[in-house]
């Protein structure tokens, strides 16, 4: 104010030299005020509110059934050594992440929990491990954000590496598997299951030169998104197969049933059991079949000689988990009874897989070979869980999806009264959430003074919390305090006036018979629909 | 075998053309193979067993805490576009660690978890926030791993967004501050606390120019680690303040009590009370007294007016905790005695910081104007713990920290048996376990057919697990189980036999009487001393 603002026509008072020094400066101060967009980078987003707690939720679910499995948690640096990443992922080498040269080592963000988890093992030598990761990779991929294909985002990996017997360790990835969705509410889905040796024994079979065996099964990888025809011709005019070798690997990727099913089937066929390959394969199933029955599990899975799997490094089972997707559809039970007939996994196809893995027994020792060491093969199995996609799925539970909030606040300390001689009672409100607190019951008030009773009202409604303690300016006076549930169905309830003194005790057993399942917002969340 | 490993002597058997070849080819496979360490990148490590268990768990407190004060998580991406992180961190700037340009957009790595938050306000015109964030931050610094600076490092902080009455949201911060350190067991500590309006009042008293302000400020701030002489010294010889001036700042800057005390003493002086900024900040600790006494934690506070916080962007209330870093000393009742008397936490200092933060009233500001958009001041409250220091500090308690196990399994299923018929039950083993996994029960077994009694054993001792559960080959065939407490004082300990089908009834309940106070390893290790 004053006279600062006396409003100086220039053109009027000043020279033209002094005009051209204050367009200068004008100039100057605009360049140096910098410009650009507030956003996250392509292909990044922040998490927040409910998105956060259905997320955490979806970790600390899946994390308890890693640790129901005798899973520790491992935690590597966001970024590696360029050299460890370096002849991994193939072509898809292109979409790693590198840090900037500023001097010392060429690092790249990890492009998987994989890698990082065999350069663990092979660094320090361990012989076995079942190890749990969550957490971020990145891919600077093409983004589309709507189908949860980001360029940061989260991977969930189970991994068991040591030299145990056969199957032991892939029967158990599976029970973790079952389980893990159980513990989401996820029932309506189906783990699609292959072996690499019967996949390959199969293209050796039907005539196909052990160089191409890589190149033909990156061409069965196709057949969940394009038809058999067009996956044919792949692979007799780009892959240079001649038609019947073509046609015989067409009659057998056709193959899917119950595991028991197509099991035998291959078992009778002696083309099959007498390639080498395809034969260990199908010993190994033999064996996993008794322990998936065991764990009762096998219902669950179909065989599909179809499922080829995109990388290199696979030795064994290998496997991906799809659903239908959405909510049980009208005819779900039917559905289901059709499902469980067949034991076909293709009405289940085409949104992408929730999970996926697989046996890979030769990438740890490609670490301890490149660097010297000699550790020897350290045999892996691994499943991970696909985060983003299991979020959509849970966020699709609209009704209960609704029920989630963002804080965990169980309380809402007010204070009524009036008059000029009223203070708002802002030092006592502290003083009674502070006892809340630290009967460690999550508690907030207004940060005001003197609020009115709606003002406060209305911020406990928008937290959402289910219980009131009001300080009334008589009452307070008197030690006592009122203790009232919040919601629609309680407008017309007082509430209860109590000792001050009884106030952790009366709102702790308030807040048990709230939850008296034990169960609050997101375990219900993650309760079958 | 064979033909191939036949020694043929070269120079015996070859023409010089095919030595050569041979050589040449040897010394393509050499290049073609690659040799690296194998180690993580300079100033990063991995974390597991034991640690990651110790870590997650002060994780878990920690955010216990927030909670319970109405914060939400938020979680940004890893990088942020390099504009965001410009300008703001002064000379610490050269820390920051840049993507690769790889097309697009240019990126770094998030330098702490403020800025990102400040950019997240801004961007989404948000009003008013409690958020907490836990996550991972990256510093080009000279690592130095036993102190525990680190490149990749952990922070933990909790910020509190809006207009909001004074002093209230700063109270909170510091209640929030007492009830982490006591989640996790930390007693010995001090909250030395200033305001930078008092302290930037004392400056003007003393005479210093206000553009002079800020690299005085950076010279107390040095007065943890050196006499009062050297930081003298700097501002006489090097900061060209009048020898008067350094020393009447040097009077009011070797203040520290309780901040009752001192905020009377200084209400005392007319110089600081005349002069507006340091009024302005004796107001607002009036308020925040009434605030703290409220909340009963005003003992956990030290006013010190040599704390002055390194970055420029606080405008109000600033922190640091420190600690004795240490188990108690011998003499801890008296040293706690003394300090309770006299408020002076000069005993605690030397350790490093284990929290700090302040009120930074304009940082979103600066990125709502840089952008073009008005979000209006937006005055921010945050505080963050220093894990790292934390963890080292938990883990000085160790014979606890000895009972941390890596595992959180609690049964291991065996079989015992013998003879030729003998099968080593492996698939029984799986259905017992399958049970327990299915009741919530961490549960291991050998991953083999036929294992001996000793192995079984000595693989439950090796996971730390308390109960065994034991199919007997004959009793398993009468449908009994035996259940056994494992650990040496149960050596002679023959369990009991039970019927298979009260199995989990059976094992939750001696689990319920192992942990009948509720609280496991990590609880124990997080109580005081």
């Amino acid at each position: 104010m004053g006279i600062r603002t006396i409003n100086l026509d220039p053109l009027k008072h000043c020279s033209r030299r002094l005009l051209n020094m204050a367009a200068s400066q004008q100039e100057k101060a605009s360049k140096t005020k910098v410009q650009f967009a507030l956003k996250t980078p392509k292909g990044t987003k922040d998490w927040s509110d409910k998105d956060m707690v259905i997320r955490e939720g979806i970790f600390t679910s899946l994390s308890n059934v890693f640790k129901r499995h005798g899973g520790i948690t491992l935690d590597t640096p966001v970024f590696e050594l360029r050299e460890i990443l370096a002849g991994k992922y193939g072509e898809d080498s292109k979409l790693i992440y590198n840090l900037e040269d500023q001097g010392g080592e060429l690092c790249s963000l990890r492009y998987d929990l994989t890698v990082p988890f065999a350069r663990f093992v092979a660094m320090n030598n361990i012989q076995n491990i079942k190890r749990y990761h969550i957490a971020k990779v990145y891919r600077r991929d093409q983004p589309a954000m709507t189908k949860g294909r980001m360029r940061e985002f989260y991977q969930c990996d189970f991994d068991i590496a040591g030299n145990y017997e056969t199957m032991v360790p892939d029967a158990e990835c599976f029970s973790i598997l079952v389980e893990g969705f159980a513990s989401l509410g996820i029932k309506d889905y189906k783990i699609k299951l292959n072996h690499r040796k019967i996949l390959d024994g199969i293209f050796q079979v039907a005539g196909v030169k052990d160089e191409d065996v890589r190149k033909i099964s990156s061409a069965v990888d196709k057949l969940d998104k394009s038809p058999w025809d067009v996956v044919k011709k792949e692979m007799v005019v780009e892959k240079g197969q001649s038609e019947a070798t073509a046609d015989r690997i067409g009659e057998y990727v056709k193959l899917n049933g119950s595991l028991q099913e197509v099991h035998a089937l291959l078992s009778q066929n002696t083309d099959i059991v007498s390639n080498e390959k395809a034969k260990q394969g199908l010993d190994e199933l033999a064996v996993f079949i008794q322990y998936v029955e065991a764990l009762e599990i096998d219902s669950h899975i179909s065989f599909d000689l179809s499922l080829a799997r995109g990388l290199d490094y696979y030795t064994g089972i290998i496997f991906e988990v799809v659903t239908s997707g959405s909510a049980p559809p009208k005819n779900a039970e039917e559905l289901k009874k059709k499902a469980k007939g067949a034991e076909d996994a293709s009405e289940y196809v085409g949104v992408g897989s929730i999970a996926g893995g697989g046996r890979y027994d030769n990438l740890v020792n490609m670490f301890a070979e490149a660097t010297g060491k000699k550790s020897g093969q350290i045999p892996c199995m691994g499943i991970s869980f696909g985060v983003e996609r299991i979020f959509s799925l849970i966020k699709q539970r609209t009704e209960k999806a609704a029920a989630i909030r963002p804080t965990s606040t169980k309380v809402f300390v007010m204070a009524f009264g009036g008059g000029k001689d009223w203070t708002g009672y802002l030092p006592e409100r502290m003083k009674v959430a502070k006892q809340l607190w630290n009967a460690g019951i999550a508690t907030e008030y207004v940060y005001k003074s003197k609020a009115n009773p709606r003002k406060q009202f209305d911020a406990a409604d928008k937290c959402g919390c289910p219980i009131a303690v009001i300080l009334g300016k008589e009452e307070y006076l008197d030690n006592k305090l009122r203790v009232k549930r919040l919601g629609p169905e309680f407008a017309n309830d007082d509430g209860e006036l109590i000792d001050a003194a009884d106030l952790v005790e009366v709102v702790s057993k308030k807040l048990s018979e709230i939850y008296q399942d034990g169960a609050d917002e997101i375990t219900k969340l993650f309760q079958d629909l």
